[in-house]
């Protein structure tokens, strides 16, 4: 029997989300591997080993992942959205370049509905326009970069969707980046704090940028600044689609 | 009875990719309301109407589609994709800001897999740090604001999907676009074009920027710019997690 490898998105956590294919993929599984709480998600089943491990361990759980696949198990590593969106699929990458043996594996990517996509549905279409994503986390690269590429984004007239604003670890960095942004955007700029989407404890509020507080925000919380056409229309966000030069 | 309307999206072309909750919507509607290709996705059925209109038309589109819902129908308004990036959420927002008699409609948006997503997804993780999406059609922005906004977004690093990158209408401002690139990125920097993903006729072409053609694009062609980092391992491409100081 050979091996294989699946690197699925599982969506914003709803079952209604998950891509048929992706649901084909963990029924054919053997070994699930994946961080704690999205392995959780996977419904237990004779036949089927679940390998849970912690948040930081990504290029160890890609490695191990590789390792049981080249062994002929069917696997399917597991990320919440989408694997590609700072998520498992960088990580396996890098584990095979640093283990080419493994470069004929049969493995695969398997997209998945990622938080900003999931947040946008749900105020509106503050992404209507063009917009980029960037992670806050400074794990893997220095808090400078991340100011300046925000700087960068918002003199583009980005809307910008931010992954991982705000841990315990680094509880002033996300207040740093709200001054940058009014500096840059102006006070009456609108930012959305979208929480947990799509689950019964969702939370969504809509703030101008001069009501914006750093604990709006969670590392369950999605925000996305909007860019400087955005408009409020009843309940909705929207970003039109016409824009002026710059 | 009451009517509603949902945005909905059928992600990039395979119905092994729509989400559940998608396929609901659709099962449950009285009127199915987009783009003619898109439309001609949808099976037939009794007591189902197709309405499929001209590419042109996403403004008298989304308020057809307000105007059967306020009319009691079940209407569900289909883009490819995510119905909230470059399609037609923004669209009804829009239309509905202009009507605001309809405020008090079921309006609800589910989200999709957006082409950017799919085509990473086929070629490995080429959006796994930070990135942008650019709509490259001028036909709702000045193309100096596509420059501009190119320029700055190479300048800060972020991998760049481009949205419709090509057209008939346009044929130079392609060409333009890449000279842009090779002046801002330098001729080693990896441009993929992905055409069809998941579908039949895939074809996916990796080259570095010397080598990019115009007519490697075509309006099915999501084209992605590489980061600075991003690097080939066996048939893959993918942008590491890590990144230095600006």
């Amino acid at each position: 029997m050979t091996g294989s490898l699946v690197i699925a998105g599982l969506g914003p956590g709803t079952e209604g989300l998950i891509a048929p294919d992706v649901m084909a993929a963990l029924e054919a599984a053997t070994d699930i591997v994946g961080y704690g709480p999205y392995v959780e998600r996977i419904a237990a089943r004779e036949g089927l080993r679940l390998h849970a491990t912690d948040n930081r361990q990504e290029i160890e759980r890609a490695r191990h992942a590789l390792e049981l696949a080249a062994a002929g198990q069917k696997v399917v590593v597991v990320s919440s959205g989408d694997p590609g969106v700072f998520a498992m699929a960088a990580a396996v990458f890098e584990a095979l370049e640093a283990a080419p043996a493994y470069l004929d594996l049969d493995i695969r990517v398997l997209p998945g509905i990622t938080a900003m996509l999931a947040a946008a549905a749900r105020i509106g279409a503050p992404l209507g326009h063009d917009f980029c994503a960037i992670n806050l986390s400074d794990n893997l690269k220095p808090f400078e970069l991340i100011e300046h590429r925000l700087r960068l984004a918002i003199r583009a007239d980005f809307a910008c969707a931010f992954y991982n604003p705000r841990s315990r670890a680094r509880p002033h960095q996300f207040a740093r980046l709200l001054d940058v942004m009014r500096e840059e955007a102006g006070p009456e700029r609108l930012i959305i704090f979208a929480r947990a989407v799509f689950r019964p404890e969702e939370d969504i509020a809509v703030v101008p940028l001069a009501e914006a507080k750093p604990e709006m925000a969670d590392m369950r919380t999605m925000v996305i600044l909007a860019n400087a056409s955005t408009r409020r229309v009843g309940r909705f966000v929207y970003a039109p689609r016409k824009a002026e030069a710059p």
